[in-house]
């Protein structure tokens, strides 16, 4: 595709949905569930033609050598589209957030003063190779009322064009506008720069994807950006924490799963309970698997053990490893997450309260925990059905983005002939 | 200043904000209204210093042939530091929101999950030359538990020095960090580029000014920015209107104040009540000295009308001038508003509920009024009491930002040892 020819197809496909969304923003529920079931209809009908087009994007993948990891994430076969068909009534039974009064008040002016919940418009996801996201992603748009441009990651082009596919033709046959979702239709990188200027049309800009992604489209976007850098979580044992709990928390806050962005990665240790508590966790988690890194009061104990350098505290490996450090207290605890945490999800083990409230209170991330394991950093966890990730900047949404963190609000007074003195 | 100096300058202000704000964010009530009133007391104290800086700002403004109108903003004498004073004891007379529960709830889980209202952190707010901003925005920031980096214009430079010292002094004789407001010592305009670069510290940016001032940092900014582009406002007169009530309410809109932000620029008047209810709301206009542009069907109704063109539908004139025009109807009317408007406020003057409804729903600024002034655009009218400006973009904050609007919110979950299964 010719440059010229990319930007007016970027500002084309912004424009309808910017045009879409005046409408779509004060659809009823009714016709917005009504739209997901067709949708979720024509993705069972054309199945075939979906998992046609991912064994095109699998075989390119296979020849460009891509790695095994992510080769499953871009797999698709007849039980993943279930779980991508099954995702959209999920969002159906979801309760709609738009038109909900988030406050009604009457000042002594005597102008009934209602906060409502609105949409907040057009909104453009980058993401990376997950075809499933190409629905999830719409569905969620669409039912909080917002259009959507998608910008997915090239080795699963064919992948979400079917997808997208098939969703245009169960919005054709809504009520609302196929033009509600859109899907950037190159692979070409300096899309991504086009996108990013389209200000006058999209109003954010979600990226999904590995820290450089994320860290190129905080600094180039000029639409506003709700994104997670990474996510660096810690696990603090406390002098006060009770053996056999932290034994089970931090198992399962490393290994449960290891790629998702709720792992610790990093796990503190206060020096009096080192000798205690943390051989049987190091052998269980050398056991199942899990490399450890660890500074020299904690390598003694087990001869498996790796030196921890300082690039150790600011990697998220995502994978089979953990670091440990000894820390003198919580305060020295929180000083660390401070220095190299990612905002995202910390948590301290200890049966002492006041210590906890402290911790609670002082770690500034979206997500902080108390004898529970970082795991649970998930928008299903908190009841939101589902998400669209985990936000740790400050604005707007922080933590998992649902329906409702998709929205905005606009203020409705209703008066009654009211001139201000 | 070199350049070289200059950056050091304000990467060191960043940095210390960032350290102090670690401390504020969990500053008690207490000690953020004694340093408060320490604030008031320390301007009540300097007060001659303060007015002797201004003598050199205004001197230098005249020298420099500044308008009336600017040189009105930028003069202090006795009874505006007065103001500012009594403005400072008004914040710490409001509600500190940190540490407030958004909300709290059980899931299936058995953790107790609770979203609690704490600081942004550290918040820039870059602005012209009125001193008074200077006081009024390190108070709403300090009670909010926000560190704060000020850069003002340069026409009041030595006035909000002069502010900004009683400040830090009365943060000094406080348990809070002088550190907690910082000014940028330089009316250098490349410290702003700076200033903007400096996400490693800064969380939040807030341009408060002329439109060519927040065009260029929401384009240059690499931190979010919380800003209101223009208040291009607008009073719809539908077909149901009252007649009294319309020219009440369309006096005071466009009237009151007229260099305010919700002052109404441009008013829409349904076609079938031109020659009812425009001609006495135009005679009185005129009286009181304002000129009205308007499309041909209105002109013919006085011959003091100037002719609008399309350039009238796009300026915010903050001075007495009134466009109108002529619409088929609701519409219409909001079809004109989407194309011109700046999602700033918005009315509509009606007798008809139905038609009310409609332009409350479909219309998408941040506040939309029915039978009411859009000079009620105020965050003192909503019982913010204090307001740092109007917002007029999607995220975030909408409309007026007051105390709660400068604040974000983070999970705080309380487990007895959940795994996540």
């Amino acid at each position: 595709m010719h440059k010229k020819e990319m930007i007016s197809h970027i500002e084309d496909i912004c424009f309808k949905a910017y045009k879409a969304s005046n409408t779509l923003s004060h659809a009823t529920t009714h016709a917005k569930n009504e739209a997901l079931e067709k949708i979720a209809k024509h993705i069972q009908k054309d199945k075939k033609m979906i998992l046609e087009a991912n064994i095109i994007d699998m075989d390119m993948a296979k020849n460009n050598n891509i790695s095994d990891a992510l080769l499953d994430r871009l797999f698709l076969d007849e039980s993943r589209l279930d779980n991508i068909i099954s995702g959209v009534y999920n969002i159906i039974n979801l309760e709609d957030p738009i038109g909900s009064e988030i406050k009604r008040w009457k000042p002594s002016n005597g102008i009934d003063m209602c906060q409502t919940r609105v949409p907040i418009g057009v909104i453009g996801i980058i993401y990376e190779s997950r075809p499933n996201v190409t629905a999830d992603a719409s569905t969620l748009a669409l039912k909080s009322g917002n259009c959507i441009i998608l910008r997915g990651g090239s080795e699963s082009f064919y992948s979400s064009s079917a997808i997208i596919n098939s969703i245009k033709n169960g919005l054709k046959s809504s009520q609302l506008s196929e033009d509600c979702v859109n899907m950037v239709n190159t692979i070409d990188r300096d899309a991504v720069g086009l996108l990013l200027n389209m200000h006058k049309y999209v109003n954010l800009i979600i990226p999904r994807g590995g820290k450089a992604l994320i860290e190129r489209v905080q600094i180039d976007s000029k639409i506003p950006v709700l994104s997670h850098l990474d996510g660096l979580c810690h696990t603090y044992i406390d002098v006060d924490a009770n053996k056999e709990m932290a034994i089970n928390i931090v198992l399962n806050a490393k290994m449960r799963r290891t790629g998702i962005c709720g792992a610790t990665e990093t796990l503190l240790c206060h020096k009096d309970v080192i000798i205690n508590i943390l051989p049987d966790i190091i052998n269980k988690l050398i056991e199942q698997g899990c490399e450890i890194r660890a500074d020299k009061n904690i390598k003694v104990l087990n001869h498996n053990i790796k030196n921890a350098t300082i690039e150790d505290w600011q990697t998220e490996y995502l994978d089979k490893i953990l670091s440990i450090k000894t820390v003198e207290n919580v305060s020295d605890a929180i000083k660390h997450i401070e220095k190299f945490g990612s905002n995202h999800t910390d948590a301290i083990i200890t049966d002492n309260k006041q210590t906890a409230e402290i911790f609670l209170k002082e770690v500034n991330s979206a997500i902080v925990l108390h004898n529970a394991s970082t795991q649970y950093a998930d928008g299903g966890e908190f009841g939101m059905g589902a998400e669209m990730g985990i936000a740790t900047g400050r604005l707007h949404a922080r933590g998992p983005v649902g329906l409702e963190q998709l929205t905005t609000y606009k203020y409705q007074l209703r008066g009654n002939g009211q001139v201000r003195p």
